[in-house]
């Protein structure tokens, strides 16, 4: 019992220290973010261009720590598309190194006036870009993710904080001792970003309790861990969670535009979250469209999970499907299977999307204005596609540059979230010596 | 024993029981968002002036409900300023009628087209303002928040689900009564304005688990119902929070100005959360300004709470001043209560107020360009104000229409929340059959 007593007190005892050290560290960064708020742009970018620098010159050393992360990964039985995306290169190191030096060539949104206008007493009022300030970031297992992430936060004039996966925590710090030497070398502080030092949940926890010190914490991951943090957080949340991508095919879709929209959607890269995960058929084109676009998923090795009607209408036609269970409905397969659902028409597509979309990415395919018009207006998505493939939905591809992920959350920042998404906007007013009536 | 292990089963019952409640009635406002989401502004004015002539044509169920609050709460002990808040008489009824028909008259936020552009493939794209969807109004006892909180809602396309202190319950359902009427009128869901109809608490902590049907929470109130909501909430947060405001007298400050806008800071209306809390005055004027402005102030009723060296300096010129405590400075007093330091210059004003501010409003009084400059650049704060007065920072006097009140977070809106902070965007993308390499 005294003994038990003990090890809880211990244990107390090491969460209070954790909690502590953590404080500790989001005090750093909050004091890097403060001096970071107003560095100019040229000076971030020649830290941006030093630390790209200084991972080249620590390869070596990188890869070593990447090792090591493989290793453990590989005794804990991972498989091995995880080990892959886990394993860096001397090609993937250069990789990283370019990304940090094209992070520099980007815009600086800081001090962007957004608006401004004079009231009639004569105030002038702008609204200016201004950075959030410390960014909490809390992923898996990519270890490209923390100099990447680092670098938008920094030219966005926001301090970072980098919560790694445990597999990929010694390659994460190779890669900031790096970043934080070009920090140095700029003459900013390197606190504005730190890897978390351990790879003890409990330490993610205590930092999302530190709403005073933490400006936002963005999870970037699996299902699990984007609960566990929204679940725990008192830092405001910006969830990168999962697509539940839907095509619609509507009465009048081209069936060649139909075919190669919904296999690029499906197929160029079933694993990522703008990739389709539902396909709904408009009743009146089904037979029209279904075998051709069945077909093509088919080849690609697609597997179809269909509705009754869908599955009766391809069986006929010869291509090999599946009944599809309730659960297919609303999910994320990651991998080369589509739920397929024949609906009655356009009302029928907008209300399963309503029902099972989960806000990242939906299209249509049509030739009817009204009805693009109408899929535009009342789907609510962070992006609604018309005759093009959902696998748009993504910085680079909108043109706006690098990105920090895709959010799924309305507030602040909904979809792709590049360096304007990292900063907020002050209201900045002039006057001569107003006073209010 | 068995009888209290009944007790707690009913009572676990119960919150089972609210539970469902309070699901039931946010997937009524979820229901009401998606039709709210693309209904014309047209219909949606119409239902403001509708509800405003429901509200006239209630005003006396509405003063009946409302006596019945002021009953409770002057039985509960509430003192007299509460009791003004909580009080409607025909004249307050009739304001609350009129602010739904100026909410009406404002430009709606929805379907507008922020920014567009195309991609070098052709694909066009556009940034688009929709609803958030579901808002969660978490206030105390001013019973006109109730509509006009369901009447910003409602233009900017949001359901609203409104939860009053309890004090206020029966005047927020008579008024909520006679905007449902409104609704209803326009062919729009009652739904889209609910209070929450218990003064449980447990109510509003069910709804703050529903991060899958609400949107956003808006708590406004002091800091032990900001806290609760903040704590438990895994709906995203938008803090209305309280102002630590300061107002730092640079050396080059004119002596009028200085006191003109420090009296209208401090004594205009010191309940407010624009309203003055701390004065810095650089110290190389500090013997030329605080005078002036220490006499307006105490001619005012304003007690001066000051560190020594403006001790000194107050007490030599002859003005009543006590010695500040440290918990004065960084406190928001709400009251003609004034905090004052002298501070070695510029860096010292900006260093305190990175202490001690709470991102709300932070002014200078200057005449020296680069002084202006650098103060801002470098404090953050929803407002930085340049000579004029704190006061200004409110939606109406910046000249963005009505307000749901003044965010204090960082993220989605920093500062006055008017009907464009009540939305998001969504990005809609065109195409002729694109598909990614």
């Amino acid at each position: 019992m005294k003994k038990r007593a003990t090890a809880k007190a211990q244990k107390a005892g090491a969460a209070g220290d954790l909690a502590v050290e953590m404080r500790a560290l989001a005090g750093a960064a909050r004091d890097a973010a403060r001096v970071l708020s107003f560095a100019p742009s040229a000076r971030k970018d020649q830290a941006l261009r030093a630390a790209a620098a200084a991972v080249r010159a620590a390869t070596r050393t990188i890869l070593a720590a990447n090792a090591r992360d493989l290793r453990a990964a590989r005794a804990a039985g991972q498989n091995a598309a995880y080990l892959d995306r886990l394993a860096l290169d001397p090609k993937r190191v250069e990789g990283i190194a370019a990304a940090l030096e094209e992070i520099a060539r980007l815009p600086d949104p800081v001090g962007r006036v957004t608006e401004s206008w004079s009231r009639p007493n004569g105030l002038s009022v702008k609204k200016v870009r201004i950075p959030l300030g410390v960014v909490l970031m809390v992923y898996e297992a990519r270890p490209n993710v923390a100099p990447e992430a680092a670098a938008l936060c920094l030219k966005s004039g926001n301090a970072a904080i980098l919560r790694p996966g445990s597999d990929a925590l010694q390659s994460s710090l190779a890669l900031c001792q790096a970043f934080a030497a070009g920090l140095r070398a700029a003459g900013l502080p390197p606190a504005a970003a730190q890897v978390v030092p351990t790879a003890d949940r409990e330490a993610t926890y205590a930092l999302l309790q530190l709403d005073d010190l933490i400006d936002l914490a963005i999870p970037r991951g699996g299902p699990a861990l984007i609960r566990a943090v929204a679940e725990r957080s008192r830092v405001p949340v910006v969830k990168h969670y999962q697509g539940v991508c839907h095509l619609f095919l509507d009465e009048s879709a081209p069936v060649e535009q139909a075919v190669a929209i919904a296999v690029n959607a499906k197929a160029q890269r079933p694993g990522t979250c703008n990739a389709l995960e539902c396909l709904l058929v408009h009743r009146a084109a089904a037979g029209r469209l279904l075998p051709a676009v069945g077909r093509a998923l088919h080849e690609r090795k697609v597997e179809l999970r269909c509705d009754p009607t869908a599955l009766t209408i391809l069986r006929r036609a010869g291509v090999p499907a599946v009944a599809a269970v309730p659960g297919d409905f609303g999910k994320e397969f990651l991998d080369l299977i589509l739920a397929v659902r024949v609906v009655p028409g356009l009302d029928g597509a907008l209300d399963h999307i309503a029902r099972h979309g989960s806000l990242h990415t939906e299209a249509i395919v049509t030739r009817d204005l009204e009805a693009a018009r109408r899929f535009e207006r009342e789907v609510t998505a962070s992006a609604v596609i018309v005759n093009a493939s959902t696998r748009f939905n993504d910085g680079g591809e909108l043109g706006l540059g690098a990105e920090i992920g895709i959010s799924t959350t309305k507030l602040h920042a909904f979809g792709p979230m590049g360096l304007t998404e990292l900063t907020t906007q002050k209201f900045v007013v002039e006057g001569a010596g107003h006073v209010r009536s």
